[in-house]
């Protein structure tokens, strides 16, 4: 299996999805983040708190991406086997960090809260991992190879990758994109739509359908590497726009 | 490979979600509908408008879980290729619906709208298939083996849910839920859960972390097919939550 140059996948951990109690608003974060850095997402995952499935999970999406996020089930509670699974994955210990174990303990003494044995698990991490900083609740996240994994607290996983994967991860060409309102339904401009993508193949035609009222519309999306070809597509699409 | 008796797989069609520009709230939906029905939910993934991907994607989850619910691409659009793909996938042949065209023709002329070509493609579905209703917007999805196939339009995709496929579909054991917040962080209260889990391997214990104003507190949600061993958990928390 050929690793794709610039490529992503997401796996998204908690039985909290899958039962319907949360909504994943993870996954539409990292992929917006990853739009702009220019990296392309192939896949968003969601799979169960089961150790098997992660290991698995984990290993198919390191060899077929350039980049795997992951997120949830690095917490304190019996329910977080993240770090663990990853180590097996990966074939490495799960050790006491010593980094980790630092920051845990001063933000613990900080808060005046003691660093207990169920706290003191966030310190273990797989051997050789990098630590992710995690300027919410201290708990950090890590790297391991080309997998990122992060918190599943949607504000401390938005943290975790603004303010350390960003500024750390190596970005794709710019993706431009450009959207439209035409005042059509899809079925009528669907045709035309049809023969430019046809046309223009370096750039995606997305067509979402809309209701305004009574009428009905639809949202056009287009998206390119090429600046070019996108503004080329946007004016045609532009005069069909009232 | 074993198909899991009550169990379900959703895939998720469409670049819109890998882009970031549409937030998915069609698993979620889904989700719950299945743990309402008492089936479990033990995959769900994101893939692109990519016929190949599609098409073994289906395969896959066709063969592993007892049901596969799919929505998007299944409008007038180049980007909709959900139905061909699915034909393909069970070797069937795409079809020109008779009853499809049907509710198709009516809908339209009722609406003074013209059916032409792109409209037409929407009665294309693979032979042997079955129809799912419409109410919102006429063009119907379609079920094949154990694959139930929705439009990604979030209102459409319920409709299709509620009013054809609830009434339908084998229902599993019913899943008890309840939940409870306890106001201690998460760290204070992991030991006693994970006895609680060892203790009650038939109920599964998730663990959520929630802040309130500067309080941690976590919610704590039982889940189980049996109720009297959900109710003494619950009872062993109750004690705890103030």
């Amino acid at each position: 299996m050929k690793i794709k140059i610039n490529s992503a996948g997401i796996i998204i951990i908690g039985n909290e999805i899958l039962s319907g109690r949360t909504l994943d608003t993870n996954s539409n974060f990292i992929c917006n983040s990853c739009t702009k850095l220019g990296i392309p997402v192939n896949e968003v995952i969601v799979i169960s708190d089961t150790k098997k499935l992660i290991i698995k999970t984990v290993k198919n999406f390191s060899k077929r991406y350039r980049h795997v996020f992951v997120t949830g089930g690095i917490g304190p509670t019996h329910d977080d086997i993240t770090a663990e699974s990853l180590a097996e994955a990966f074939n490495r210990k799960l050790i006491l960090n010593k980094k980790a174990k630092k920051v845990l303990n001063e933000y613990y003494e900080k808060s005046n809260i003691k660093l207990n044995e169920s706290r003191l698990k966030m310190a273990y991490i797989p051997e050789r991992a990098t630590l992710i900083d995690n300027s919410v609740s201290a708990a950090p996240g890590f790297k391991l190879k080309n997998v990122w994994v992060m918190a599943g607290v949607p504000k401390i996983m938005q943290a975790m990758f603004t303010e350390y994967i960003e500024p750390r991860i190596k970005r794709g060409k710019k993706i431009y994109t450009k959207d439209i309102n035409i005042n059509r339904a899809e079925g009528e401009i669907a045709e035309l739509l049809s023969s430019l993508q046809k046309k223009f193949p370096s750039v995606e035609l997305g067509s979402y359908p809309f209701i305004k009222g009574i009428h009905l519309g639809t949202n056009v999306v287009i998206r390119s590497t090429i600046k070019k070809q996108l503004l080329v597509v946007y004016k045609k699409l532009k005069s069909l726009e009232n």
